[in-house]
């Protein structure tokens, strides 16, 4: 496999993941070269990341819109073609918290933990009014670390 | 050509339309079947129907989210296929003014006038705090009504 | 409930549904409105009418592209609104089966058999090459009808 | 503007554009946040991407299916919200040809030339049926460099 500048050593770094959700590649969702069009990934990122941060509580807390958490960069490699049917495992995992902002990366396996796709992108806390980033809380970083600690069965290929 | 069920007489159905948008099928609207997935018009309705609206002077009215006008039905017959990068115009009528919901006509051709998909559908304006429909004002009845009356240079495919 | 053309007892209609598949409605299938987007159920309605077809050995028949079934009309009403993280059932039956086509039927259910989108929409059998419909074959014929006799256990909303 | 690892100078990059496409926000492509969804720059991205290999003459060579060109990533950077109904330009140019692979580089322009996306992904060259890269003719490098060396207009905020 091609280097990917997010990812030092591969194998612990699809160990770290713990939280997946499972997609089904739809019909729509192909184009005219036959298999999973290129846009979609980011579709399933999308559903992904939201129901990682609603399993930390951290999705509910913004519908105020006093504050939120906004994407400020995406980046997908594509490993391996996707076709209709296919059924994947969309991995979600906290990377690097920063002051008032964090890195989320994404592994996408399908069957017997095949790499199809991974992923990663910057989200911000912002306050929404001023349309700044303003720092993380405490409680929201531990909810964020406190993820990444416990080890995950998925068995990377090399 | 099929017979349906919204259009009575095709020439005199066609020649009504005076509003259209031009669009292009793009890429990631195909599907592995080589041509525009099924799902693709209703995109280019919507795109259409707004863009209607907004010449009527019937879109952004409702900002205020205090009413609002909703769809109730959608319904498309699929003529011809249509595939990667053609240009087509969605044409765009109201048809029935009721009390309080009208119905919108859409008609897509492409190159001279070749019809590629018919379709129509139900709208509805509502009072958005109780949810139920509430009477079309006299000045909307107008603007609706008053695009149908000019002809259209239209010339149907039989 | 409003009065809907290919619906004559709701009930009934209800009750002769025994396919469905479950679907989560996704953060990027809705718009600025706050709700699903009027284009989603198109996607949903593609994928339970492909599972459908494929629980009936009626979808991998036509690799050999000598052969398809296509959409020749597709038809939804909007009975209530849906929003982000609703998990729904797209329920699929054969309605009507003719020389050449054949009707489906759609219901979406959510929670308790809530009834919140009804749809329809004409399948029609064709050679590929001609570009012509050609009559379904018996074998056809009776998967289609075969899965209409058994009951369902839906208790549709009145 | 954030640092963006794959611009060094943002107005001598920036002005390396000489190719877009105009594209117009969809109603559809917004969600319940009320501006643009995260996922659908990705569309954008693609038709300028096809559009300007097109202009390129690198599109339709590969139609025999025995050769492509694929996407190997993706990588955008979200700058500022876009709404329903603005018009932006989507910019395409060739950044760096390698042996077998080239990347293209993307930004997101609105009224003034404003800045709003910024973008690169590689594009590989392969032979289809071995599923493995090939290098690039020396008449595809000649086309792909050839649009570099023009000067453009744009004009990128700080």
């Amino acid at each position: 496999m091609r280097t990917i500048e997010y990812i030092e050593d591969f194998t612990s770094w699809a160990e770290e993941f713990n939280f997946y959700i499972p997609v089904n590649i739809r019909f729509s969702e192909t184009d005219m070269y036959g298999h999973m069009n290129n846009v979609s990934p980011f579709i399933y990122f999308e559903e992904a990341r939201i129901a990682y941060l609603q399993s930390l509580g951290l999705f509910n807390d913004f519908s105020n819109k006093e504050e939120g958490i906004i994407v400020a960069d995406l980046q997908c490699n594509y490993i391996k073609q996707l076709f209709f049917g296919d059924e994947v495992q969309v991995h979600v995992k906290t990377k690097e918290v920063g002051n008032s902002s964090f890195d989320i990366h994404y592994m996408v396996t399908k069957g017997n933990f095949d790499v199809v796709l991974t992923a990663r992108g910057r989200l911000v806390y912002i306050d929404a009014n001023l349309g700044k980033s303003k720092p993380l809380t405490e409680d929201m970083k531990e909810k964020l670390l406190g993820r990444t600690f416990s080890k995950t069965q998925v068995k990377p290929t090399p």
